[in-house]
Protein backbone atom coordinates (compact mmCIF):
# COMPACT_ATOMS: atom_id res chain seq x y z
CA UNK A 1 0.00 0.00 0.00
CA UNK A 2 1.21 3.44 -0.85
CA UNK A 3 0.90 6.43 0.93
CA UNK A 4 -1.64 7.55 -1.15
CA UNK A 5 -4.01 4.99 -0.51
CA UNK A 6 -6.97 5.04 2.26
CA UNK A 7 -7.06 3.08 5.02
CA UNK A 8 -10.20 1.24 6.76
CA UNK A 9 -9.33 1.68 10.07
CA UNK A 10 -11.51 -2.59 10.55
CA UNK A 11 -9.68 -3.90 7.59
CA UNK A 12 -6.69 -3.35 9.33
CA UNK A 13 -7.69 -4.42 12.55
CA UNK A 14 -8.92 -7.93 11.06
CA UNK A 15 -4.95 -7.93 9.60
CA UNK A 16 -3.90 -8.85 13.74
CA UNK A 17 -4.76 -10.13 17.14
CA UNK A 18 -2.07 -9.77 19.22
CA UNK A 19 -2.16 -7.14 21.93
CA UNK A 20 0.05 -4.58 22.86
CA UNK A 21 1.31 -4.07 19.94
CA UNK A 22 1.05 -0.64 17.69
CA UNK A 23 0.81 -1.30 13.95
CA UNK A 24 1.79 1.92 11.66
CA UNK A 25 -0.92 2.32 9.10
CA UNK A 26 -0.66 6.05 8.40
CA UNK A 27 1.90 9.01 8.28
CA UNK A 28 1.75 12.31 8.70
CA UNK A 29 4.70 14.37 8.42
CA UNK A 30 7.35 12.93 10.85
CA UNK A 31 4.31 11.32 12.74
CA UNK A 32 2.67 7.71 12.68
CA UNK A 33 -0.90 6.81 12.94
CA UNK A 34 -1.16 3.34 14.82
CA UNK A 35 -3.98 1.08 15.41
CA UNK A 36 -3.60 -1.04 18.64
CA UNK A 37 -5.34 -3.54 20.62
CA UNK A 38 -5.71 -3.39 24.24
CA UNK A 39 -6.65 -6.09 27.06
CA UNK A 40 -5.36 -6.18 30.72
CA UNK A 41 -3.39 -4.06 32.21
CA UNK A 42 0.06 -2.00 30.16
CA UNK A 43 3.39 -0.97 32.97
CA UNK A 44 3.42 2.10 33.82
CA UNK A 45 5.68 4.89 31.40
CA UNK A 46 6.34 8.20 30.72
CA UNK A 47 7.68 9.60 27.23
CA UNK A 48 9.90 12.05 28.42
CA UNK A 49 10.19 13.63 24.15
CA UNK A 50 6.37 14.06 23.67
CA UNK A 51 2.92 13.52 24.32
CA UNK A 52 0.94 11.13 22.99
CA UNK A 53 -2.81 10.78 21.37
CA UNK A 54 -5.38 8.20 21.81
CA UNK A 55 -8.17 7.84 20.04
CA UNK A 56 -10.75 4.95 21.36
CA UNK A 57 -12.48 2.64 18.35
CA UNK A 58 -14.47 0.13 20.34
CA UNK A 59 -14.80 -0.83 23.55
CA UNK A 60 -13.06 1.07 26.97
CA UNK A 61 -9.93 2.38 27.83
CA UNK A 62 -8.97 3.11 30.85
CA UNK A 63 -5.95 5.26 31.00
CA UNK A 64 -4.62 5.68 34.76
CA UNK A 65 -2.50 8.72 35.85
CA UNK A 66 -0.54 9.40 39.04
CA UNK A 67 -3.70 11.20 40.42
CA UNK A 68 -6.83 10.33 38.43
CA UNK A 69 -7.90 8.01 35.46
CA UNK A 70 -9.40 9.03 32.26
CA UNK A 71 -11.80 6.45 31.10
CA UNK A 72 -12.78 6.95 26.82
CA UNK A 73 -15.18 4.73 25.02
CA UNK A 74 -15.79 4.98 21.26
CA UNK A 75 -15.14 8.45 19.73
CA UNK A 76 -12.87 9.53 22.91
CA UNK A 77 -10.11 11.40 22.59
CA UNK A 78 -7.06 11.66 25.02
CA UNK A 79 -3.57 13.38 24.69
CA UNK A 80 -1.26 12.21 27.40
CA UNK A 81 0.70 15.33 27.66
CA UNK A 82 4.90 14.30 27.56
CA UNK A 83 6.09 13.60 30.98
CA UNK A 84 3.27 12.19 32.58
CA UNK A 85 2.95 8.36 33.51
CA UNK A 86 0.57 6.54 32.46
CA UNK A 87 -0.22 2.39 32.37
CA UNK A 88 -3.78 1.81 29.91
CA UNK A 89 -5.76 -0.70 30.88
CA UNK A 90 -9.05 -2.57 29.40
CA UNK A 91 -11.16 -5.09 30.92
CA UNK A 92 -11.99 -6.11 27.80
CA UNK A 93 -10.67 -5.95 24.57
CA UNK A 94 -10.25 -2.51 22.97
CA UNK A 95 -9.13 -0.95 19.47
CA UNK A 96 -7.14 2.39 19.76
CA UNK A 97 -5.68 5.02 17.67
CA UNK A 98 -2.47 6.29 18.53
CA UNK A 99 -0.68 9.10 17.18
CA UNK A 100 2.84 10.15 18.14
CA UNK A 101 6.24 10.90 16.64
CA UNK A 102 7.86 8.52 14.06
CA UNK A 103 10.00 6.03 16.49
CA UNK A 104 8.37 6.21 19.69
CA UNK A 105 8.47 3.18 21.66
CA UNK A 106 5.05 1.92 23.47
CA UNK A 107 6.85 1.10 26.55
CA UNK A 108 8.67 4.97 26.92
CA UNK A 109 11.15 4.78 29.54
CA UNK A 110 10.05 1.16 31.32
CA UNK A 111 10.90 -1.48 28.73
CA UNK A 112 10.95 -4.75 29.37
CA UNK A 113 9.06 -7.75 27.98
CA UNK A 114 6.08 -5.20 26.44
CA UNK A 115 8.84 -3.30 24.16
CA UNK A 116 6.96 -3.82 21.25
CA UNK A 117 9.08 -4.49 17.31
CA UNK A 118 8.67 -1.52 15.27
CA UNK A 119 5.43 -3.11 12.70
CA UNK A 120 4.36 -1.68 9.84
CA UNK A 121 1.14 -2.21 7.80
CA UNK A 122 2.22 0.32 5.09
CA UNK A 123 4.90 0.51 3.01
CA UNK B 1 -11.33 22.95 29.52
CA UNK B 2 -7.30 22.05 30.17
CA UNK B 3 -4.97 20.31 27.84
CA UNK B 4 -5.46 17.05 30.60
CA UNK B 5 -8.84 16.59 29.78
CA UNK B 6 -10.68 14.15 27.32
CA UNK B 7 -12.58 14.86 24.71
CA UNK B 8 -15.82 13.32 22.91
CA UNK B 9 -16.27 13.76 19.64
CA UNK B 10 -20.29 14.22 19.57
CA UNK B 11 -19.95 16.57 22.59
CA UNK B 12 -17.68 18.82 20.04
CA UNK B 13 -19.53 18.48 17.11
CA UNK B 14 -22.80 19.34 18.51
CA UNK B 15 -20.92 23.10 19.98
CA UNK B 16 -21.33 23.82 16.17
CA UNK B 17 -23.22 23.80 12.82
CA UNK B 18 -21.39 25.73 10.36
CA UNK B 19 -19.62 23.88 7.42
CA UNK B 20 -15.80 24.47 6.36
CA UNK B 21 -14.92 26.18 9.79
CA UNK B 22 -12.38 23.68 11.80
CA UNK B 23 -12.58 23.83 15.20
CA UNK B 24 -9.51 23.08 17.80
CA UNK B 25 -9.95 20.30 20.11
CA UNK B 26 -7.22 18.69 20.79
CA UNK B 27 -3.34 19.21 20.86
CA UNK B 28 0.15 16.80 20.25
CA UNK B 29 2.99 18.56 20.93
CA UNK B 30 3.51 21.72 18.24
CA UNK B 31 -0.26 19.73 16.26
CA UNK B 32 -3.69 20.17 16.55
CA UNK B 33 -6.65 18.13 16.15
CA UNK B 34 -9.54 19.65 14.67
CA UNK B 35 -13.17 18.77 14.07
CA UNK B 36 -14.75 20.37 10.75
CA UNK B 37 -18.40 19.72 9.39
CA UNK B 38 -18.42 19.93 5.69
CA UNK B 39 -21.11 19.78 3.19
CA UNK B 40 -21.03 20.42 -0.92
CA UNK B 41 -17.67 21.65 -2.58
CA UNK B 42 -14.60 23.33 -0.94
CA UNK B 43 -11.78 24.95 -3.28
CA UNK B 44 -8.67 23.01 -4.89
CA UNK B 45 -5.83 24.03 -2.83
CA UNK B 46 -2.39 23.01 -1.73
CA UNK B 47 -0.67 23.08 1.66
CA UNK B 48 2.88 23.10 0.70
CA UNK B 49 4.33 22.79 3.62
CA UNK B 50 2.77 19.82 5.20
CA UNK B 51 0.84 16.65 5.08
CA UNK B 52 -2.83 16.94 5.80
CA UNK B 53 -5.01 13.94 7.74
CA UNK B 54 -8.59 13.23 6.96
CA UNK B 55 -10.02 10.63 9.38
CA UNK B 56 -14.22 10.16 8.89
CA UNK B 57 -16.96 9.82 11.69
CA UNK B 58 -19.80 10.52 10.07
CA UNK B 59 -21.43 10.70 6.09
CA UNK B 60 -19.04 10.19 3.12
CA UNK B 61 -16.41 12.53 2.10
CA UNK B 62 -14.81 12.36 -1.25
CA UNK B 63 -11.07 14.37 -1.81
CA UNK B 64 -11.16 14.73 -5.48
CA UNK B 65 -7.22 15.23 -6.51
CA UNK B 66 -6.33 15.93 -9.92
CA UNK B 67 -5.85 12.20 -11.00
CA UNK B 68 -8.64 10.59 -8.89
CA UNK B 69 -11.20 10.46 -5.94
CA UNK B 70 -10.68 8.57 -2.32
CA UNK B 71 -13.71 8.47 -0.88
CA UNK B 72 -13.95 8.05 3.08
CA UNK B 73 -16.59 6.26 4.99
CA UNK B 74 -16.80 6.42 9.19
CA UNK B 75 -13.45 4.85 10.46
CA UNK B 76 -11.44 5.37 7.28
CA UNK B 77 -8.60 7.97 6.99
CA UNK B 78 -6.84 9.55 4.36
CA UNK B 79 -3.15 11.10 4.11
CA UNK B 80 -3.10 14.14 1.70
CA UNK B 81 0.93 14.23 0.88
CA UNK B 82 2.44 17.85 1.21
CA UNK B 83 1.74 19.67 -2.54
CA UNK B 84 -1.16 17.50 -3.48
CA UNK B 85 -4.01 20.05 -5.45
CA UNK B 86 -7.01 18.76 -3.31
CA UNK B 87 -10.92 19.68 -3.04
CA UNK B 88 -12.91 18.00 -0.27
CA UNK B 89 -16.75 17.50 -1.33
CA UNK B 90 -19.85 15.64 0.31
CA UNK B 91 -23.22 15.66 -0.87
CA UNK B 92 -24.52 15.25 2.64
CA UNK B 93 -22.85 16.27 5.64
CA UNK B 94 -20.31 15.14 6.79
CA UNK B 95 -17.81 15.40 10.34
CA UNK B 96 -14.39 14.58 10.09
CA UNK B 97 -11.46 15.14 12.21
CA UNK B 98 -8.51 16.95 11.07
CA UNK B 99 -4.97 16.33 12.25
CA UNK B 100 -2.08 18.86 11.33
CA UNK B 101 0.63 20.99 12.37
CA UNK B 102 -0.46 24.07 14.25
CA UNK B 103 -1.17 27.45 12.10
CA UNK B 104 -2.59 25.47 9.00
CA UNK B 105 -4.64 27.40 6.61
CA UNK B 106 -7.47 25.45 5.68
CA UNK B 107 -7.87 26.98 1.98
CA UNK B 108 -3.82 26.39 1.96
CA UNK B 109 -2.64 28.57 -0.90
CA UNK B 110 -5.76 29.10 -2.37
CA UNK B 111 -7.14 31.70 -0.02
CA UNK B 112 -10.33 33.62 -0.79
CA UNK B 113 -14.31 33.44 1.14
CA UNK B 114 -13.77 30.05 2.79
CA UNK B 115 -10.49 30.51 4.61
CA UNK B 116 -11.50 30.13 8.32
CA UNK B 117 -10.80 32.06 11.48
CA UNK B 118 -8.45 30.34 13.85
CA UNK B 119 -11.05 28.81 16.15
CA UNK B 120 -10.64 26.49 19.20
CA UNK B 121 -12.92 24.60 21.54
CA UNK B 122 -10.66 24.41 24.06
CA UNK B 123 -8.18 26.55 26.57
Amino acid sequence: MSHADKVNFREKLSLFSEHWSPKVIGRLNDYEMKLVKILGEFVWHTHEETDEVFIVLDGTLTIQLRDRDVVLGPYEMFTVPRGVEHCPKADEEVSALLIEPRGVINTGDAGGALTAPYESLIN
